[in-house]
């Protein structure tokens, strides 16, 4: 967040603090979500309550992705529980192939433009060139997993970040 | 945390505040880490920090698994870094199997024990039937991705958990 920077120089280690950071140069300033591809939602969203009495927040149907998400609050972080809404979709696909699964993960930043850039620089290769739209009004980018260590990325910046109380 | 039970309730919706969860009755108050199994530990720390200016907070040789491990901080989760030490070793067997890329994830609980039983009573199957000890002094259950939707998943109980202060 952006108080993050006010105050580099108090006393004790960094992160010592609630909300404090141990770096805070780190582009990445949450875990935004953890996505899991699924073939029945209802099923899945069920479990996650029974289980551990995860509740859904927010449920959108993404035209473009061809995906309908769940998103199960955990902290101020998201479990997004992703199932596809036609066959040709990527995460269709995915499933065809490795089945239910970890499918990517999301993290915060506070400029997603900025983020391609810095991956762009140190060698990746990201699926969005330029940041376009995703679900909860953000603004995302794709980033490939062949220049990732083998793991879709996805950057999300807000609509409205927190820029301190 | 402890601390989100004892306003329940106060005025706003639940989740306004910061640290005010949505859901307090989620037995799940972290998304504690994202584990990404990788061939080349040095490489993927580097990645990350050229990338994202992620760095290693914590780095930890866990024999019983047969794994090294870095732990980058992003806000108060982590980016698991895993590669492994033998052979033999899941995350060794995993890598031959499917490659390099998103492993497990890691909820942190404040109730390791009782974590797993609610899970079981939801129908899951736990890997690990009683709580054991983890890397960082944590007590640590996995439960069965068969019974998980096709996800390993992790319950993270901190050794020192936050009460308020």
């Amino acid at each position: 967040m952006a108080t993050y920077r006010k105050n580099p120089h108090s006393e004790g280690e960094p992160g010592d603090e609630p909300g404090e950071p141990a770096n805070p140069d780190c582009l990445l300033t949450e875990i935004d979500h953890v996505a899991i591809a699924v073939e029945d939602l209802g099923a899945a969203i069920d479990f996650y309550r029974e289980a551990f009495g995860a509740i859904v927040e927010h449920r959108e149907v993404v035209h473009p992705d061809g995906v309908e998400e769940a998103l199960l609050r955990v902290a101020d972080s998201y479990i997004q529980l992703l199932t596809p809404t036609r066959d040709d979709s990527p995460v269709a696909r995915y499933l065809e192939r490795k089945g239910e699964g970890l499918h990517h993960v999301g993290y915060r930043v506070e400029d997603c433009a900025a983020a391609i850039d810095a991956y762009r620089a140190a060698g990746g290769r990201p699926i969005d060139e330029v940041p376009r739209p995703g679900s909860r009004n953000t603004t995302v980018a794709f980033l490939h997993p062949k220049t990732s260590f083998g793991t879709l990325i996805e950057l999300v910046e807000e609509a409205a970040p927190d820029v301190g109380h």
